[in-house]
C-alpha cells in the first residue's frame, strides 16, 4: 500500500508545482490570510475531504478517515508569507508588492495538498485516520498553532508530524534529530532610568549609560557562568540607545535583546538572570531598572519514538542513506506547541537548488527552493503514516 | 580721578540700560553678527573714539589714548546671542524669533560702552591707554577671540580683563579667583565597528555593543586612576547608539562625550587616554575603533597679580566686602586665549534678580539679569584700570 | 565463540577481584609506577602472552595472536593512582599513605587482565589479534599515551578501544556516544603588570587590579560571543591574586584559569581570544600583560563506526537495554591520542555501588566502585572484538 | 617682645638639636610611649612649667600663664615613632631595633620644648597663656588627639596650632593653606561570597571572582560619577585575593581598599557608595557581599582667620617671601580633631636636607630632616602667638 501511495504522489508532483507557484504568486501576510485558507479548504472539499474552516482563527483542518482501524496521525503545513518584496526573476514571482513566500510555506502547503489527494484516493484501505493541519501565522508571534490546538485540531490525534523545506541543506536528504531541534525565543527590553544632568556635573545626576553598560557586560555571564556548558544558550543585545548630546547625561538608556535556548529550565533561568542582573547591577550604579520579557515560541522538542517512525519511513520510501542526523538550529518554530500536546516530530527536507549560486537563505528577497523536495516531503509523510500504524 | 570716573559711570547707567535693552531686542547669532558690531562701532565713533571694524572677522576694537604715560589695558565684552526663543514677558523681549541674548552678552556690551564713554571724557588726564575689545562669536567654537588676537587686538596691550554677569550669583559682589576659573572642553566621538550578524549566532560576527560597553566603563578610569585627585576632571559620555532590532547584532556603536578639565597637561592626558582605552579595549573585544577628538576652548587661567589688581579695584570702588573668592566652574569661555597672550584676569559680577522666583539659569528661555550689575562692571573696570597704573 | 569467551570471563571474575584488590592495596603515583607494570607484565608472561615492557617509558604491551586471519584490535587500561590518602574502611584499603587508586584504574587493569586470560585461552580460534595496552601516567599531563604511541604500541593495530568505570553511573549499563565524549583542557596564567604606587596617588602608577578585573569580565565574552552556541565551552578563572595592603596599589595581578572545550577549532579560538583579550584590554588600562597557555589533553572524539561496534557488542553480550546514549563530560582523558591515530571508541561502564550512601565521586578519599562492572567491561571488550571481525 | 622671644629661641637651638637627637636614639611606638612623655614632663617641670601627665592616656600638657591678659593659645607636637629599623649612618641613630623616628616627631617635640623654654622665661610680660600639647600615638588610629581632647587639653583654649616638618619640601619656607590641608581616610574590606565549584561546571556554583571584578570596576564610578569634580577624592583597591587552583571556582574573593577625601559630606557619600555598589552589583552576579568600613582620621580643615595669624607671624618673624601657599595633601593627621573643637591651623615647615641625595621620604628607613627647621618652627609658634593677641 505504501508503494501505491508513493506512486500516486509521484504522479501528482506537477500539480504540487502548479499549486506552489500559484500560492507563490499570491502570498498573504501572517494573521492576514484570507484567500490562501479559502484556496486550501476549497481544494480539500473538491477532493471530497471533510474540512473545518477558521480553526483557531484562519486555520483549515482536513480529515481523511481510513477504512481500517488504526491511529490518527496529523500532518501540519503552515501557509503564511513574509513582508518582503520578491526580487526573483521567475515566472511565478510574487504579484503582491512587499509580500513574498520567502520561507517555503507555499511548498509546505502544496506538498500537504498532494499528500492529501494521494492518501484520500486510497482511504478505504488506510489503517487509521489522517488529519491535515493547514496553519496560518507561523512567522509572527503568537503564531497560529496555539489557537488551532485550543480550537481542537489535535482532538483525537495520536501523533503529529511536520516538515520544513531547507534551501541551504542539500536535497534528497531528510534531516532528523531526537529531542531539541529548534530553539525557544524570548525578547527583552531593559529600561535603565537614571537622572539626567549636564555632562560636566555628573555628581548632580545618575548616569544611565554607565549603568546600562555594566548591565550589558554582566549579561554575558548568563552564557559563561549560569548556563550548563553542555546546554546551548544565546543572550544577545541588539540595540542600545541613550542620549542626544555629547555633553548632557540623559535620563534613560534602553537596551533590547533576545534569549535563545532549547532547554525549558535553562530558559527560565536565563530570563530570571536577565531580570536579576539588570535590576541589581543597575541599582548598584544608582539606577532604577525595568525589564520586560516578551515570551516567544517554545523550543521544538522531538519525541525520539516518533522521530524513529520518520527515520523508518525515510528508509522505507527511500533508503537509510537519505537520513541525516542533524544539529539543532537557533531559529524558532511554533510547531513546538503541537509537540507539547501530542507525541510527534518535526524534520527538515533538503531543498537546495542545483545551481548553488542561486542558493539564497530563508527570508532573503531572492529565496527559492528545489521543488522536487515537495514530492519527497509528501512521500515521507505517507511512509511515516504507515510506519505509525505498525 | 577714580571718583570722577565712577560718578560719570553712575550718570550713564540709564544709557547702559537703554543700550542693553536695544541689543536685547535685536540679538544676532554667533558668527552671524552684522548689526550689533555696526551699532557698537558707530557708537564709539560718535564718541570720538578710534575704531577698527571687522577685526578677526566681526570684532570691533576701540582705542582711548590717555593723555599721560602709562600701561595699555584692554577690556573685553562679547556681543553674540543664542539660538533660543525668548519667553520672557518684558518690554525689551527679543524681536527675533529663535534668537535671544540668554547669556547676558548684551549687558557686557552695554557696560563696556558706558565705561568707554566715561573714560573717554577724561582721557586727557588718564595715565595709559584703554583698548575696548568687543568680541563676536563667543558661544560657538572656534569662537571669536583667537581671530581677533591674530588680527592684532592685543598689539601694544599690557594687561587684559573681562567680566561675566552671573544671574545665579548674588548681586553687588565681584567673584574672583587666582589660576583656573573656567574649564577647557573637548568633545569626542567613538565609533566602534564590529561585524553585524543574527543575534542567535554571535560567533559569526563581532558585537560592537559589548565592546562599546566595555569602553564606556573603562573611560571611568580616567577620572579614577589617571587624573591627579587634586586636579579637577570630568569625562562624560552623553550618547550611545547602536542597532535597530532586538535580535540583530549591529555593525556599529557610536558614543559621544565631553572632556572638561582645567590643567592643560591633564587635558592632554585625558584625550590620549580616551583614544588609548577606546582603541585597545575595543580591539580586545574584536572591534575596530575610531576616535575623533574635537578640541574646544582652553581653560581660563587667571594671572594672580592681575587678579589682585581687580581685588584692589573692587576694594577701592566698593569695599573688601564686595569681593568673593570663588570656586572654578566647568562651563567654558574663550577669554582663555587672551590670557595665553597677555597677563590678565576674568571675573564674575553677581547679577541675581531681587525677586528670586525670576532667577533662571543662563541659556534658559526666560533668562534675565539684574541690570545695575552693568554699572558695577563698568566701575570695576575703571578702578582696575587705575590700579594697573600704580 | 563469543559465548565461550563470556563464560571464561565469568569464571575469572573472582581472579579479577583479587587482582584489583591487590593493586588497590599497592597503588603507585603517575610516572612513578614500578611494581604495577612489573606485576602486569609478569602476569601476562605467566599466561604465555608476548610482552613488551617499558613501552614509552613505563607502559606494558601484550600481544595475543589469533589463529585465524582478522583485524588487530587494541584494548587499553590505565594503571596509575592518585596522591590521595585512602579513607575507606575496607580490607583492601591502600597500604601506601598518600597514594590511592581513587579513580578505578585498578579495576581497568584487572578487567583487561581477566579479558586477556580468557581470550588467550581461545586464541587458536580467534580471528585477528588482540593488543593489550597497559598505560601508565594517565592522571598527570603529559600522560603516558603519547609516549606509548610514539614507541609503537599502535603499530599494526586496526582499531582501539578503552573503557572507564564510573562510580556515579548506574551499574549494568554501558554509556556510549558518537563524537566528542570528553573535553580538552588548557590552563592559562595571566600576569598583569602595572606600576605600583600609593593608593592615594593612583595617577602616579598604573593599577593592575583594575586592568585584571576588566580582563576577567571580558573573558566571559569567549563563551557568550566567540563560541558557537551549539558547541560546548568553558573558560573559568580559578584564582586572582594581587597586592598586600589596602592603601598600596601593587605592581602586579595574576589570574589562573582553565579552558575546557570539545571542538579542536573552538579550542584554538578560545586560546587565541584569552591572549587577545588579556593583552589588548590590559593595554587599554595601561598594563603590560603576559599570558601563558599550558596545553593539556586533547578531547576524546569517538569514531561513530567504532562506537557502533561497541553498541552491537553490548547488544550481543547483554542486550540493547544495557546501552545508554550519554552526554559528553568535561573531565579529560589521554585516550584522546589513540583516537587521533586509529579509529576507535571510548566508553563508560556503570559502576555505582548498591548502597548509594557509599557512592563517592572519583578522586574522593572514600572512592570505591561496584566490582562486577569489571566483568562487564571485559565482556564488552570480548564482544566488541568479535563484532570488529564481522 | 617678639624679638626677645626669637633671640631666645635662636640661643636654644643647640639644646633643641640635643633633645631631638636624644629622642631619635630612644624612639617609642605609638600607644606604647613611656619614657618619652616622662622625659617631656620632667623637662617642663624642671623649667617650672605646670604639667599634667597621662592626659587622655599618655599625653603631656604644659601651661605657661602669661602675666598680662590675653588669649590662651595651644601648640601641639606629637612624639610617637614608627615600627621601622633605622638604617641611617649617623651618631644619633635609633638604639631600638625595629623602632625609629622616621616622621620627624622627635623634631616636633624638641621644637615645642625649645619654644616652651623661651616663652616661659618671658612669661611675666606675655599677654595671654600658652598651652603645650605633647601628644602620643599620632601614627596609629585611633590616635591620641581625641583622648587628650576628651581629657580636657583644650579647656580654656582659644586657638590651637600645630606644624609638621617636611623632609621633601625646601627649607626656610612655611607652607600654609586655608581650608582642607590633609585628607580623611577610611579603609574598607569587601568580602564577596559565591559558591565554589569545579571550574568546568560554573553553572553549579556562583563565581565570586567575576562578581568582585565587576565591583572593582564599578567602584571607579565613585570618582568619575558620584564625586563633584571640584572636590578631591580617591577610592583605591590595594589587594584582591581569591582561589588557589586554576580549575576550581572558589567560595570567596576579598578586596581591601582605601578612601581618601577632604570634604566630610563627600566622605559619607563615598563610603555609602562603596557599600551600595559592592552589595548590589555583587547580588546581580549572584553573590552575597559583606563590606566593612574602618573609619580613619577626619580631614584637617584650617580656619582661614587662624591661618592668617600664621601668615602674619611668618611675615613678622621672617618675611612674606617665606610663606608658600600649598596644595592639600592626601596623607592623614589627627590634628584634624583639635580643629573640630577650636579655631586653629596646621602648617608645614620645610625641612629638606642640603645634600639632596640624602632626601628620603617620610616613613623611609633612612629618613632624616634639616634640623634648623626646628628653630623656624619654634619661631613661627612664637610669632603666631603674638599675632593672636593683636
Amino acid at each position: 500500500m505504501l508503494n501505491k501511495a508513493l506512486t500516486k504522489i509521484s504522479n501528482y508532483y506537477e500539480e504540487m508545482v502548479a499549486d506552489r507557484r500559484f500560492l507563490h504568486m499570491h502570498p498573504e501576510l501572517s494573521h492576514q490570510e484570507v484567500h490562501t485558507p479559502a484556496f486550501i479548504a476549497d481544494r480539500l472539499e473538491s477532493l471530497g475531504i471533510e474540512v473545518q474552516r477558521n480553526v483557531g482563527g484562519r486555520g483549515v483542518v482536513g480529515m481523511i478517515r481510513g477504512g481500517q482501524p488504526g491511529k490518527t496521525v496529523a500532518f501540519r503545513a503552515d501557509f503564511d508569507a513574509l513582508p518582503i518584496t520578491d526580487q526573483k526573476d521567475v515566472s511565478y514571482k510574487s504579484t503582491i508588492p512587499g509580500v513574498m513566500h520567502a520561507c517555503g510555506h507555499d511548498g509546505h502547503t502544496a506538498a500537504l495538498l498532494g499528500f492529501a489527494k494521494a492518501m484520500n484516493e486510497i482511504k478505504e484501505s488506510l489503517p487509521g485516520n489522517i488529519v491535515l493541519i493547514h496553519q496560518f501565522g507561523e512567522e509572527l508571534s503568537p503564531g497560529g498553532a496555539r489557537g488551532m490546538i485550543e480550537d481542537g485540531c489535535l482532538d483525537g490525534v495520536d501523533l503529529v508530524f511536520g516538515a520544513h523545506l531547507q534551501s541551504q541543506m542539500p536535497a534528497n536528504k531528510v534531516y532528523v534529530r531526537d529531542g531539541f531541534l529548534q530553539a525557544s525565543e524570548d525578547s527583552f527590553k531593559i529600561t535603565v532610568t537614571g537622572f539626567g544632568t549636564h555632562g560636566a556635573e555628573p555628581h548632580t545626576g545618575v548616569d544611565p549609560i554607565l549603568a546600562a553598560s555594566h548591565i550589558m557586560i554582566a549579561l554575558q555571564s548568563i552564557a559563561s557562568r549560569n548556563a550548563d556548558p553542555l546546554k546551548e544558550l544565546v543572550v544577545s543585545v541588539g540595540s542600545f540607545h541613550a542620549g542626544h548630546a555629547d555633553n548632557v547625561i540623559p535620563n534613560e538608556a534602553v537596551m533590547e535583546g533576545t534569549i535563545r535556548v532549547f532547554d525549558p529550565e535553562l530558559r527560565i533561568i536565563a530570563g530570571r538572570r536577565v531580570i536579576e542582573i539588570a535590576k541589581s547591577v543597575g541599582a548598584g550604579l544608582g539606577c532604577d531598572v525595568h525589564v520586560d520579557i516578551i515570551k516567544g515560541y517554545d523550543s521544538v522538542n522531538n519525541d525520539p519514538d516518533a522521530m524513529n517512525l520518520v527515520r523508518r519511513g525515510v528508509a522505507e520510501a527511500f533508503s537509510e542513506e537519505n537520513i541525516i542526523e542533524t544539529n539543532p538550529i537557533m531559529p524558532v518554530e511554533d510547531f513546538s506547541y503541537y509537540l507539547q500536546h501530542r507525541p510527534g516530530a518535526y524534520f527538515f527536507v533538503g531543498a537546495q537548488m542545483d545551481n548553488k549560486e542561486n542558493v539564497f537563505p530563508h527570508h532573503h528577497e531572492k529565496f527559492d527552493f528545489y521543488e522536487p523536495a515537495m514530492e519527497m516531503t509528501a512521500k515521507v509523510f505517507a511512509s511515516t503514516f504507515f510506519e505509525a500504524q505498525k
